[in-house]
Order: C-alpha cells, then sequence, then structure tokens
C-alpha cells in the first residue's frame, strides 16, 4: 500500500499524518486511541478544567499512546490540570486560544512534544517564540472555537513564516478537511500534516449524542455560524477575538446578533442550553461542528476513517503524476 | 517542462488552468491580455455599468482573447452590457452575485462560455440548474465581495455535488489563492482549475494605484476584513448575505460596526471615500484586496505570476511522488 511519510510522521512515530483535535467532551480516550490505534495520533480534549473527566478518558484510552489538548487561557486558571495530565505520558499536548509560555517548559520536561494550535500570524509568531515542536494553522472553517482566517491562505503563509524563523516546527493544517482531498491538499499548501476535528466528531467513538449525529449526517456546508452565543450561554469568559462555529438552528437564529439580550436572561436560558445539551437536542443548544460537515455522510469507526483519509490521500498525489502532469 | 494538462486547459484551449478573476476597476483589458498571452484566461471586470470603460478595456485587450465577468444583479439594471460585450467574442461570460438565469441563453448563443461563481451550495445548484460549463467555489477568503463559506471545504464539497448532478461542469477554486501551492491544493480538492483575484490584482498590468500596492506588500493575510462599509459609503446597494473583504485600515475602523452612522453621514463620507479612492490614499478608502496579500511580496508582470504559479504547482504535484509515497 502507498503511504505518506514524512518528517512528522517519523518525529510522531505514527504511520500516517492525522492527528485528531482535542474537542471538549466530544474527544474523550476511546477516540483519541482508535485514532491512534488506526495509525494517527488522538488527542483527548482537556476541556475547562474537569480533572475527574480527564482521569476517566486517560483510562479510558487504556495503555495506547495518545495526547491532549487545552485551551490555554482555561488552563491558566486550573494549571495543576496539565501536571496531573503529564504524569499519563502524553506523547504530545496542544496549547491553543493564549498565551503558550507559560506552560511550554513543564511540557517539555515531561517529555510531550509541544504543539501550538494558531488562528492569525500573532500566534505564529508566539509559537516561533517558544519554538513549537508543532505549529497548527487552523482557518476559520472549524468547528468549535477559533477565528477569522481562511485555511487555504493561512497555511501557506504560515509555512513561510516558519520556514524563515523556525524550520524545525512542523505545520498542520485545520479547519475544514475531512477526507483525503483535504489531507493532500494540506500537503501541498506546506503542511506536514492535518488536525481533524468535526470528521471525528463524527465517528462512532465520538462522545456525541445520537441526534446530534444525526444533524450533521442532514447538514450541508453552510449550515453552521460562528458566534458567541453558545459561550455566552454557557457563561465561559472567553477572550476577545474567538467565536465557535456551531450548527445554526432554533438556538442560533434565536439569540445570534442578540448577544446583550441572551446576556439579561443568562440565568433562565443557560439552564436551557445545558439541558438541551445533555438531553441530545439538537435545536436548542451548541451542536458543534464546522464547515466540513457537508463533506460527512455517514457516521463510521474512526479507524475507516483514517484509512480512506490516508489511502485517498496517497492515491491523489500519486495518480496525479500519471494523469494531470505532461 | 512539465505541465498541468485537464479538461479544463483543453475545453479552453489554454496552457495552464489558471484564469483570473474580473475585478471591478483592477482587472481592465491589459491585465486580462496578460494573463492570457501567458496561457491562462484573463478575465476583464465588467463591474456595475460603465459601457465605455467596458469599450476601452476590450479595445485594450487588443487581440488577445479574453473573457469577462459580470455582477449579475447588476447586470439586470443594464443588460444591454452583455450585448454590447458579446460581439467582442469573449472565450466566456462570468456570472457572480445573483440568478444567472437570465443571462445564459444569449451568453451560449453567442458562443461564449457559462461561468458560474458561487459562495454556498444553493448558489451550486441555481449552477447546476442552468448548466454551467464551469462553476467556481469561491470561499470568504477572496477579496472584494464574496461570502461565508472557506475555500477548503466548499471546492470538495462543490465537486462531490458537481460529479452526482452536473459531471460536465468544471470546477474552480477561488478564494485565498495566490500560488503554486494554492493551484496544488485546488487540483487535490477536485477543482479542474483555479480563478485568481488578490495575486493578479498585485500586478503591474493591474489598474491599482501605486500606494495601494505598496499596502498590500507590507500586509499580512490577517490585515483585511469583510465588510459592507466600501459598499455603503459607495451607495451600491448590494443584496443582503455579501459583503466584500478589503484591507483594514483607517476607513474600516472607523465605520465597521457603524454602518448605520455612516448611512447617516453617507451625502460628506461617500464623496471623501470616491475622492481617496482616486487619489491612491491607501488609508480612507477601500483597498481591495483579500488574504492572500500575506503570500504576496512583489508587484510583478501577470506573466511571471502565471509562469511560477503554473511551475511550482507543476514541480510540487510531481515532486510528491519522489519524496513523500513510500
Amino acid at each position: 500500500m502507498t503511504a505518506i511519510s514524512n518528517r512528522l510522521t517519523r518525529t510522531l512515530n505514527i504511520r500516517h499524518p492525522i492527528i485528531s483535535a482535542p474537542m471538549h467532551l466530544a474527544a474523550g480516550g476511546v477516540l483519541a486511541a482508535a485514532v491512534s490505534r488506526a495509525g494517527g495520533l488522538g488527542l483527548i480534549g482537556g476541556g475547562y478544567g474537569d480533572s475527574t473527566w480527564l482521569d476517566e478518558q486517560f483510562e479510558a484510552a487504556a495503555a495506547q499512546r495518545v495526547g491532549v489538548g487545552f485551551i490555554t487561557w482555561s488552563l491558566r486558571k486550573s494549571p495543576s490540570l496539565l501536571t496531573d495530565v503529564l504524569k499519563r505520558n502524553p506523547a504530545a499536548v496542544m496549547l491553543s486560544f493564549g498565551d503558550p509560555r507559560l506552560f511550554v517548559d513543564e511540557i517539555r520536561k515531561a517529555g510531550a512534544l509541544v504543539i501550538c494550535q494558531c488562528q492569525n500570524t500573532d500566534h505564529v509568531w508566539d509559537a516561533i517564540d517558544v519554538g513549537a515542536d508543532i505549529v497548527v494553522a487552523q482557518g476559520a472553517e472549524a468547528g468549535g472555537h477559533g477565528a477569522l482566517r481562511g485555511t487555504l491562505s493561512f497555511v501557506p503563509e504560515t509555512a513561510n513564516l516558519l520556514a524563515v524563523h523556525s524550520p524545525n516546527s512542523m505545520l498542520l493544517a485545520a479547519g475544514g478537511i475531512a477526507d483525503g482531498r483535504g489531507l493532500a491538499a494540506a500537503l501541498m499548501l506546506g503542511a506536514d500534516g492535518v488536525l481533524v476535528g468535526t470528521r471525528f466528531w463524527a465517528s462512532n467513538e465520538a462522545l456525541v449524542s445520537e441526534r446530534h449525529h444525526e444533524a450533521i449526517i442532514e447538514a450541508t456546508g453552510d449550515e453552521t455560524i460562528r458566534t458567541t452565543v453558545a459561550d455566552i450561554a454557557r457563561q465561559i469568559p472567553w477572550p476577545r477575538g474567538f467565536t465557535a462555529r456551531i450548527r445554526r438552528n432554533a438556538f442560533t437564529q434565536r439569540w445570534h446578533d442578540r448577544e446583550s439580550l441572551l446576556e439579561q436572561n443568562v440565568a433562565v436560558e443557560g439552564p436551557c442550553y445545558r439541558q438541551a445539551f445533555s438531553e441530545g437536542d439538537p435545536d436548542n443548544t451548541g451542536v458543534w461542528f464546522g464547515e466540513a460537515a457537508g463533506l460527512v455522510s455517514t457516521i463510521e469507526p474512526a479507524s475507516v476513517i483514517v484509512d480512506r483519509m490516508a489511502t485517498d490521500a496517497a492515491s491523489l498525489l500519486s495518480g496525479q503524476r500519471a494523469t494531470s502532469l505532461t
């Protein structure tokens, strides 16, 4: 079989340059382990500070080698989460949405690789400054939290910066990548691999309710929106500049562009959001997927997703020489 | 020399699958002709109904085979523009931002190819409905008018729709593409070629003032914004859902998020905008480039841009087999 082999697969000792995103709540240990077992690297979602949940997820990953990702500004409030997690010997720790400087030394000392996820060139300079082992250029297409840059131009621009200022940092593309075409495109843009959220959110192993899974199957890629309303409803104080891409539904229709009204009514609306979420209601809460929804038509095992993505990308990259170059 | 050859290059009888975008005011006949002469296909910007300007630009293109692009909702107000232009035997006519149905028959009868530019899946269905020869999937990264979808996920989703419902329609990727990496990525995503705006805006042949050109060289890809303020200032009644990506500058800082105030003051602010534009002021008017600005570091002849994009893409596509596939 044809396989893609490069400095990322060699450094991480993985078979495919595919890393699953540390999606809060959805990316548990079973998903991360399944992605790693299939030849990629799975990351557990470090979330907002629930150490019990994190412990459970590392247990669920069993002996499988996985990594973990944190929301950096939130980790500052409970830095012991990182200390505890490092005892699990994660292969890598991803920091996103905040200043990575505070945590990099501790991660390195524990022998894990440092992944810095970036949403704009300022973030890339931060990642260069800490000498990140892996830099993720995340585009606005991504589900969940992110910012404004589109993946297709942000990846090569980041590649240019790294080539000059941090040539040993490897680069992942994130945002809108759900299949072998996306992986092959990311490699052409100068990335060493991909960080994939939405496609693994739509896997059997993801901790996602059945009706939320049904919603992604029905959705085109047009049916998502970048908004702050899920964070307002959950009363999670995200810093300015970051929004979350979620499904367009009754909840976003009701509150997007009426954010201050939602803030005023959060004592009522917050519990409604959380109850709808825990009940798997796809309409009155955040349903956390990105524009790649338009490329998802089935819920499948993570191993099938990894296999097909790797095989199709390799085939596209080798097929091209035969058919299109003269 | 290695070259990319596919159904798009064969159908259009061009050497490289590269089409320049019909940018209002910037894409005149000299630029379009230069792109065509270099082996791509250049499109003149049909704009908002200035038939004298259009005539001049077709004259400037001299005998070179070029195409033209229209803003569909605007063309409805002055449909004779199309009739006049078709007498020039354009190779192709691109329709964007509105219902293409009204114009397709006339374009076909004149022997030109129909290009439908799409910003979401509804638009793709319109393009399928009229049997567009070429469909452009334009992502939000693009400079100038556009909408919300990111290029990286919108292109393969459009490719999926066309494969089933209109397999003879060819597909171009647009938005954020400025070099061989973007072209190679677009082909991996399922496109037959690319429509390139910003990179040609930053060419010697583009009708762009020197200080606007200086601004793009300095800008990173972060320094643009999707906004309606340029349209409000110019009093051009764009339909809801479309915004224009322009440089972040004093003008956007002053008015973005204060749109109703700008509307109230348009009698004063409109002329200021237009005067600043005509003077080449890069701060107090719209400066029309997209996120690919971060990939532009020199103003060059269009032929150099076409050559390098085609050569680099072919080299990436063939190089990949040697270095990364085992």
